[in-house]
């Protein structure tokens, strides 16, 4: 049997588990609603069953690992989350050592968007590179950077914590203590608040602001080219710092790219003559979803040193 | 003989080389002012001679190779400078390969601040970290990152520009097309701009603004202070992005230190929590002006895997 390795992907609503093998084909894929309110130790519990029955059906000898991508920091040495408004209660515990010990395999713990970056790399928009950074655009926004194919973690794991660069030093404050964080200004969250003060109306979800943007609604479109010129501060940043071959967007706001995307990449054409002056892609990253699926089941691969 | 490389930094003003071995000892030196009306083939010339001089001084056989820091973009590929300001002339002239075939020896080019913070990492104040991000507080900012004990590059050798970070969306315009760069906000040129606008006088330079403030001007303090807040929203986004362990201070504003550190401290810790809950420093380097041509020096013991 080929070996394969299972990625988890934890989010605050479900929980998906896959099997892939080393040529990043899809073995099997199980997906359930994640139950929070059940306490960590369930959740653990329902992993682990999903860890038993894919091994159950493909093998246990061929199985080389599992990678698990999560929302929130993750503190690499001692494999916890800390701090992640999408899994209450799990501040502190030690996910990555309970489902190890109960599933009997070992298990390599990852930032939810830095498994998506490597995801992407591995079989998404960024096969061709080595390096690329990656922005999730979704209620809020993370990051993900590749370095040399690997992720980069930093000193204690919370490195790419892009969502939380000033882009505007006086702008939105942020619950991270900052004012003015790119997620409070380009994220679905700030469409929203962007439009309640256009007086589009007072719940009207990043969607729906799309939807009246698409319907030729001025007030719409100027929210995304604000949001988009947020953005574009961030990655005219980004490609000064890394001078990276790649920049990968994703998340739910990636339908508004007709909206947002001219007003970025004014931005970061003014603002970044490394930009002007390298063959830099920015792009629509492709996996959606599953790039954290990949990208967590490539985490064992990579450390078996057996990556393609 | 025990081996050695020899180091070259060339700046605007000064021609500098020097013999250094493997455990970071200055076997010699050599000083002269850079003649850059001369041309380019003069300049090359001058640097070939300082090699020569060495090389006769302290063995052929023992020599691993030459390493060339220089002010301006370095297209690594192709070995040539780009756009330097400090060195006229200069522009898509084959520096590299004119300085190798010339000396007889192989020639590794690198940005200036780029060796710098390799310099500091080798035998400065990073030696005990294998990360860390370099800035240096000139007439202008320039930056240098070193990951896994690397210099990164980028694509095509542009990463680092940091001091073209915006820190201030409508901020003051910059050269590179820009408004609000760290640089236009934070280098000793912005110093003294500032100090006009505060009507302390018309061409006062930064050490002179901070004779004032040292003297206890409140209008000379409040430039230190604002600049200390643009280098803080840098750092912050710095160490949101990379989560290393050391960020390093150098250049010559480095002496206003105790005037611009308070405020930059104070932004750094409300705009990155990942510095809050991270082992994270921010020093000054410890090796001036020599950590450029100490690590220009080390990358020829870097590249024949004979670093220490």
């Amino acid at each position: 049997m080929a070996e394969y390795s299972i990625g988890v992907d934890l989010g605050g609503t479900n929980l998906r588990a896959a099997a892939i093998d080393r040529d990043g084909r899809v073995l099997e894929k199980i997906s359930r609603p994640t139950d929070l309110t059940a306490g960590p130790d369930a959740v653990v519990a329902e992993i682990v069953a999903a860890i038993r029955q894919l091994r159950a059906r493909l093998g246990a000898d061929s199985l080389v690992g599992v990678g698990v991508g999560a929302a929130g920091f993750i503190l690499m040495e001692k494999g916890v989350i800390t701090s992640s408004p999408n899994l209450p209660g799990f501040d502190d515990y030690p996910l990555r050592d309970q489902i190890s010990q109960r599933s009997g395999t070992p298990v390599i713990l990852e930032n939810d968007a830095n498994a998506a970056a490597l995801g992407e790399k591995w079989m998404g928009a960024g096969r061709e590179v080595e390096d690329l950074v990656l922005l999730t655009l979704g209620t809020g926004i993370g990051g993900g950077i590749i370095v040399g194919g690997r992720v980069l973690h930093g000193c204690v794991g919370m490195a790419a914590e892009l969502g939380h660069m000033t882009v505007v030093p006086n702008g939105n404050p942020c619950g991270c203590g900052n004012t003015g964080c790119l997620e409070k200004h380009a994220s679905a969250t700030a469409v929203s608040a962007m439009a309640k003060l256009m007086g589009l109306g007072d719940d009207l979800t990043a969607e729906q602001v799309y939807n009246l943007a698409a319907a030729g609604n001025e007030k719409a479109r100027l929210v995304f080219q604000v949001m988009g010129q947020a953005l574009g501060i961030a990655l005219a940043n980004l490609v000064n710092a890394f001078n990276f071959p790649l920049y990968l967007l994703s998340g739910g706001m990636l339908p508004a790219w007709e909206f947002f995307a001219p007003a970025m990449f004014e931005e970061v054409r003014r603002r970044s003559y490394v930009y002007r002056h390298s063959p830099t892609r920015i792009e629509k990253a492709i996996l959606g979803n599953e790039a954290g699926l990949y990208g967590a089941a490539y985490l064992p691969f990579q450390a078996a040193g057996r990556g393609s």
